[in-house]
C-alpha cells in the first residue's frame, strides 16, 4: 500500500480529501494541528473523521502560532460575520493565519521523508478559497519545488508531490464528491467562531460557503446552526 | 529602525548573524525553537546570546519535531563520533532533522509577516556545512519564492529576502568575523551531544567543524571539551 500524507483540518475539505485517498487504496497518514485554535472542536472532528474513514494514523502536532498572533484566528480580534460575496472577494481576510499552510506543509513534509513517503494531499481549493494566499496553486507548485530542496529524500533522488485534488472545485462540487464517497458530514466542523456549546455560528465566512455548497449541491446539511 | 528575523540557534554561526545584523543597525527579532533537542542547552545559549548582542525581542518556539523522529537529534540515535572529512562529505547525516530548516524559516516568515518585516536572517553555511540539504543556496532561493507566493504581505507587494550571508564563508571565517564584531563565543553552544554536566564532547560532527575552525582562524575557543 502507498503511504501519504493528508493534511486533515476537520472540515470537510480535509475530510473529503482523505475520503479520497482511501478510494484509492492508500495508507493514509493524517496530520493535524493544534495551534491555538479558539476551540478544541477542529481537533476532536479530524480524529472522529481520520477514524471513520480509516487513516492509518493520525497525529496531532502541537504548534502554537498564537506566539506571533496576527490572525482573527490566533489571536484575540473579532470573526467578520455575514459578509457578501463581494467582501470576500476584496482582499485577504483578518481569518488569515500569517504562514499557516507553510508552516502546516513544512511538518507533512518531514513526517512523509519520515515515513518513506513522498505524497501530501491537502484540501485547498482555489474557487470558494475565501481570499488566502496560501490557497493558490502557484503556491503549492513553489511548495513542491522547496519539498525536493529540502530533503534527504529529494537529495537522494526522491520526486514530491503535493497534491490539492479539490483545486478546480467549488464547495458543492467538493460536498457532492465528498458525499459519493461516503464521508459522514456530521462529523466535519467548518465554523471559524462556534458557540459556547459548539454550534456552528452560520454567519462566519466558512459557516456561509458551506451552506451555500450544500444548497447548490442540493443535499443536506447534517449539522446545525446557532442561526 | 528597519526590523528584520533572526534564527538564533545558540551555536556560533547565527551568533555571528545576529552580530551582523546589530551591525547594520538593525532592530533584531530573535527566534528559536525549543525542537526536542537532546537537552537545554541550547536555548540558554540563544537566550545569553541575544541579550549580549541586543536583539529587541527573543521568542522561542515550541515545536515538538520528535512527534516524527527520524534523527539522531530527535530520536532515540546515537550521535555519530570522530567521522573523518571523507565520512562527513559522504552524504546526508543521521543528525539531519527532516524538514528542519523549512519549519524554522516557516515560523520566521509568519513573524515577520505579523512584524511587517521582509528580512529573514539565517546562518546556514555551505562550505562547512555538515551534508544538510536544507543549508544549500538553492534551498534558500526556492524558500524566498515561496515566501512570497504564501503570504498576505508578498500578496500585497511585499518581496520577502532570505539572508544567509555566511553561505560562502567557511568556519574559520566565521569565526573571525564574529570576533571582529564582538561575539562573545563563551556564550554559544554547538555541540549536539553534550555530557551530562553540559561540555561538549569534543567529537561530533559539529565540535570537529568548530575545533578546526578556530585552529585555522588562530583563534582560542573559549569553551572547554570533554576530551
Amino acid at each position: 500500500m502507498k503511504r501519504v500524507v493528508v493534511l486533515l483540518s476537520g472540515g470537510l475539505d480535509s475530510a473529503t480529501v482523505l475520503a479520497l485517498c482511501r478510494a484509492e487504496n492508500y495508507a493514509a497518514y493524517a496530520l493535524s494541528f493544534r495551534y491555538g485554535q479558539r476551540h478544541e472542536r477542529e481537533i476532536a472532528a479530524a480524529t472522529r473523521i481520520a477514524e471513520s474513514l480509516g487513516a492509518t494514523e493520525h497525529r496531532i502536532a502541537e504548534i502554537d502560532l498564537r506566539l506571533f498572533g496576527g490572525s482573527a484566528l490566533t489571536a484575540d480580534m473579532e470573526v467578520p460575520k455575514a459578509r457578501s460575496e463581494e467582501e470576500m472577494a476584496a482582499g485577504v481576510p483578518i481569518t488569515y493565519v500569517p504562514a499557516r499552510n507553510t508552516i502546516f506543509l513544512s511538518y507533512a513534509l518531514a513526517w512523509a521523508e519520515v515515513l518513506g513517503a513522498t505524497d501530501i494531499f491537502l484540501g485547498v481549493n482555489a474557487v470558494d478559497y475565501s481570499g488566502y494566499p496560501d490557497c493558490r496553486p502557484e503556491f503549492i507548485r513553489a511548495f513542491e519545488q522547496l519539498a525536493n530542496l529540502a530533503t534527504r529524500a529529494g537529495v537522494e533522488g526522491a520526486r514530491f508531490e503535493i497534491h490539492a485534488p479539490l483545486l478546480a472545485l467549488s464547495k458543492a462540487q467538493i460536498i457532492q464528491r465528498g458525499s459519493e464517497l461516503g464521508v459522514d458530514f456530521s462529523l466535519t466542523h467548518s465554523c471559524y467562531d462556534p458557540t459556547p456549546e459548539g454550534r456552528a455560528c452560520g454567519a462566519c465566512d466558512s459557516c456561509q460557503l458551506r451552506r451555500e455548497g450544500f444548497r447548490e449541491a442540493g443535499l443536506e446539511d447534517p449539522i446545525r446552526y446557532a442561526r
